[in-house]
């Protein structure tokens, strides 16, 4: 921790915010400049409420934090990249995965055709959601169990392991039982219990980025996953909140390598929600790949015209089926392979 | 709804989206312009993934909500403001209520302490975290239910009602059972669940604004508290996430009047997280008065430099003492008056 | 500037760094962590580009400015308040100086009544945009020079400064023989040659924030101004942008008393763009002179509804007029004036 | 345009509203539903004012546009891409563009060695500052016409096309005589009449867009170019301004594709600012690509950590020659190609 004196400090509050860090059992290392001192803070470990502490403290211009607020996500603790297994699909390893699936379970029918198409075209794995977080309370908010057996008996017929949103910590048991995978959406990021909870279950967790969380806010809210033991976390960019209104969300698709640099966590990409329209979930899949991204989570449906939520954001079986062969050239082009046909590929 | 098609729309893509409105139960009203036709829904009720829907069709350039996502938190459905007693505190009055206290209930001296000095300054209502949302697992995360048993104590030896935060829907029966008031936090602002639980409780829930949250969303989030049957919600300003970083968020005082056009709902607001700064919490507080506001929520410490949380944003006892009458004046300019010195100020 | 090494850095990029620094004739003070450190840069003056070098460097996490980017607008350089006058109106005193007048001028008629009216209700400067920025190259760009001309006549009548906006370098000339203060626009904020000519002008210039501009820039921009030796630099909030669409902006009321802390420059407000709804204007008015603004600019304009820019911002005549003595009550709450009546109210 | 009028509005304020729009010599269209109104507006033109006025009406709850605020740059008025040659270069072909060089022009070998470096990897185009915006007046501002005169000559030696930024509407002149391409930075995307002389000049434009301009506005601003009859214009994305601090600025990868189905103008992509980081200008170029750009814009520098400005995201020539085989592979796997060895590409 840094702290930067204000020009014109008194030598008494330079002194008082000498003390206050020593209080902590903490040293400091003082240079004193022109116009302004800058005192180090050294030892650890330092308690997190010191920064806002010293802020208060007369003379103090600001403070800085050194160190990361995560470390279990960190690179620096473990870098080699994550990989791991769902069911006999490879996460973080360098084939793109691609996960595929309506945005919600509407029907037995329904989400086993869309298992069925999605498979046929290369996805690995499916999307369904049994619990919808919505914005109002008069919208489709899911099948709840239903939905998830619904998904159980999908997974039977086609192979494709399943990941599921869950919404709230006493639902945790009952959709690990189901899922292979614990979504945990944008609204949750942040939702820390829930987190916590997902991390107990050790299950593998794709956590999404909130709208308006920051990179380093997100990899700490991952941190609490993986404090609980899991180490199997997907971070999923899917789109910021910002003043642009062409898009739903802003897909910040330069969030992938920066939390590759920073962390050793796959990172998946969600087009779907990211712009918020079909049209742009091609383009924005085919960037995502460029960029670096392990995976990819797109919105498919058999009648998007007809879909319970999010029918403006999600592809026809054909387009998505269209859309595989191209997110292919692209993974050779940066030398990974994308989807099931993964060996026919590289053979290619 | 409205439907707008696209410049150079064909006839067929026309016919299509009426008949999709149709297949609904519902009319169209059309309205055939130079280079695009307008088509009107009429009927109710329409459903929510309607809009959707539209989208994805073909010759559709636009689809435009007319109908709000929330009903029962609308001014339109309940014309006159909402007015409650918590205890003896009288909120969405004309007096403008004052809540303040530490961010965490740290000890139970800390916590009476503060509470006698937010007394004395003529503070309504104290405010104290026992279960903490936090961005680091690593962090301080409040005492638990020791904390509402400090709360419940503090209580009975001043008077003072109490509000205290609920991170959890597991969590709401015993937090309702110590707290006046349940506070659902920016972060917990579109976790729907806790909403629900919040609202089955019948305590009056103060909601804050998410940081990306919308004013739409918002009253949609309320909308769910209230949908449970309980019409006492809060509605509480804290910032929002912008590009500017000299405060900790962009404090958007405008929605305090925004808010209260199309809602009837109180509307408090809370400078100390608005602005992260304590020398912005006076005249930020004094902004929010001005602007409309029924009620201040602000952090105080007996000493910020050693809080265990936010001590950056937290007044003094002076600071917070000497805030009060400047508050009453500008109250006063504006016909209202502020915290328990109502009566006094009244006769003066 | 602070040099914080990443951890696991070698020691060859730490001497790289301080080699790299000494090379510009500063020197370093160097603090060795557990698992990072951190170098200090000695000396004066440090080359603007220094960072932006610094971060190239391999082993480097971060590089962070001490030193602000402004030095004739800093509160260090300047302590007291800057006060001066536009004629005789006093600019940065204990009087709310209060600016109104229509978005464009479009008649001379419409700006003489509007004059008037402005005066009568106690406002002490007219605004009118004869030089328009517009989105669209088809909408509505003022009068241009007969704008001016109207102003001069108007100001003449009614003996009311002129404040209008200069929209390029070669018009300054122009424009600054007929305003008393020259307007920049948000668009303009960061033009610099335009600042610059502004600057040279010596007539007091009115800096609006840019609709994205961190406030650290703003006040970079007031320094283009003032480095060509003019003193006389009006700060204006009028909105940010961000992701809120209830609001045309979200009007940063808490940028005034950061401002006014960091810089000895007077802030105004201007809650016509800060809301873009006129039924917000009264309301974020108050909440603006509460906050400490030195100043507000409102649009007024005869009939709103047939205005030729900004009719949904703009006051009627009666609302105007209504909202002062509402301001005078705020402004005495907090111990100062509003507009011309300002001997009149402080003798009542 | 629509209207829409409120819950519980009255007839006299229906009628109000019709007649103002038959004020302006139009029709309405009436759509009277369960609890409001739609009034649609026929007839044309509509006067751009039209929209502000009626949001000034009783009983109005909200006014729409349906026509966009730009023609001759939607893709309704020219269907098919713009392309054009700069010398021997296409812009909007199959080809995509790279332009490569420093961020400021410091000296004739500085530049001259970068343009080499430049063309030897297989760019094709040359930038270079002479005139440079810059936050802060102390910071280097560019060589001015000595650094036009510096391009001049180095695209004799290398043949390649330069493109350089202007900055006020008085340079345009200057500038276009000789620059292959004139820039329209950022911080000028609306300096409107700048836009209008760089129009009138006949050079072909790259337009940035502004850190916070809607896509719309983006593109009535390229209006502002291309109504003064010059069609060359190149639409280029560079970083939006979000609440996200781990990048200089949110590279918006999806407005590529929105502006290309909105509009027929190229589109290009600046990672350089776009991210603020040298390290992530691989990936969001590959990205840039993969998702439709038709050409990219980067910042070459000989020794990042002596450049006069950015060189935190500047690429070294190492780095530069190592990217364009990969954006090559990517550009195929899309049926594009890259840079200047196009022909041997395809003939692979």
């Amino acid at each position: 921790m840094i702290i930067i004196m204000k020009t014109g400090y008194d030598r008494q509050e330079l002194d008082d915010v000498i003390a206050r860090i020593e209080e902590e059992g903490l040293r400091t290392h003082l240079s004193i400049g022109e116009n302004t001192a800058i005192v180090g803070v050294v030892g650890v470990p330092i308690p997190p409420e010191l920064q806002s502490s010293l802020e208060t403290c007369g003379g103090v211009e600001n403070v800085l934090r050194v160190t990361k607020r995560y470390k279990l996500a960190s690179r620096e603790y473990h870098p080699d990249p994550t990989v791991f297994k769902v069911r006999d699909v490879t996460v973080g390893g360098d084939a793109v995965v691609i996960i595929g699936g309506p945005c919600s379970v509407e029907t037995e029918e329904q989400t086993l055709e869309t298992a069925k198409a999605v498979k046929a075209a290369g996805g690995n794995i499916l999307r369904g959601g049994a619990f919808k977080p919505r914005t109002s309370p008069y919208e489709f908010r899911g099948l709840g169990l239903d939905g998830l057996k619904i998904l159980d008996s999908v997974r039977a017929e086609t192979g494709l392991p399943i990941i599921t949103e869950v919404l709230t910590p006493s639902d945790v048991e009952t959709v690990a039982e189901y899922a292979d995978i614990l979504q945990i959406g944008a609204r949750n990021c942040q939702n820390y219990l829930l987190l916590e909870e997902a991390g107990k279950s050790g299950v593998p967790v794709m956590l999404k980025r909130g709208m308006s969380v920051q990179i380093e806010e997100w990899l700490s809210a991952a941190e609490y996953v993986m404090a609980q033991g899991n180490p199997n976390v997907i971070m999923c960019e899917r789109g910021i909140r910002t003043f642009e209104i062409a898009t739903r969300n802003t897909f910040d698709i330069s969030a992938i390598p920066v939390v590759k640099r920073l962390s050793h966590l796959p990172v998946f990409a969600d087009p779907s929600h990211g712009t918020g329209k079909w049209y742009l979930v091609p383009s924005m899949s085919l960037a995502a790949v460029a960029s670096g991204a392990d995976g990819l989570m797109i919105e498919v449906h058999p009648n998007p015209d007809h879909a319970k939520s999010d029918g403006a954001q999600s592809l026809t079986f054909e387009n998505f089926a269209a859309l595989i062969p191209q997110l292919q050239s692209v993974a050779k082009a940066i030398g990974r392979s994308v989807g099931v046909e993964t060996e026919v590929s590289i053979a290619d």
